[in-house]
């Protein structure tokens, strides 16, 4: 079912110095800063040779981010993301084999504009998961 | 500095129920299992299309996991693994940008046979990362 690693979430606190990290100390491409109002954070993408880090902070007064950053003020690992090739059937196949999926059990879109849904990390082994429609070439729609 | 993800490590209580997990719930291929007693650890590794998730759960008495287990006994994301080309130069820059490395400072031979050191999570916004020298094909030794 899943096929690449998307990306790692590590949530930060200061966005701006999480930047600065990865640019400067680790010496990666860093993206610009994205706005997600949507979603409550705001994100920015450490561009890795076969993957992605999402970094990612609060925004707004109900960020789904902020009961992480009381329990865990300096920031750290946040979820990882897996990609499928049809999130509708792969969502079939996870409620039937007991996982559950957060919210109303719905895709929403997500930080690439694509469907994502994020499982329940109590039925993950404590580890939260997002799962997100692989991108298609023009050529496969 | 860094290039590819190498790896995301996720800490599991019970290895088998971990490969369990992501071979018959997500549907990935899972390696045999790997006992590191020089790590204290045991590792299998989820082989994704474009990186590996490593599950590792304590071996022996005086297992580096041991506390993480205590605080978070279900599990979950545990550190990340970037890749560089030349651990040692790596090394020096890290050290010079105020980056300390964990234990000794000195590399130590890794889960697969290559130089590793783990960074100090203070100085890197509360993530356990791993640096891990890049395997080399033959052509380039």
């Amino acid at each position: 079912m899943i096929g690449c690693l998307n990306h790692v979430a590590i949530a930060v606190p200061d966005l701006t110095r999480g930047i600065a990290f990865y640019r400067d100390i680790l010496g990666a491409t860093v993206s610009g800063v994205q706005p997600l109002p949507e979603h409550g954070v705001s994100v920015a993408f450490v561009l890795l040779d076969n993957s992605r880090i999402e970094l990612v902070t609060p925004l707004g007064e109900a960020s789904p981010l902020a009961d992480f950053l009381l329990r865990q003020p300096t920031g750290g690992l946040h979820h990882v993301c897996y990609e499928v090739d049809d999130l509708d059937a792969a969502l079939v196949q996870l409620v039937e084999r007991g996982i559950r999926i957060l919210g109303d059990g719905r895709p929403k879109t997500g930080a690439h504009g694509l469907p994502v849904v994020f499982l329940h990390p109590k039925d993950c082994g404590g580890t939260l998961i997002e799962i997100e429609e692989r991108a298609r070439p023009a050529a496969e729609v």
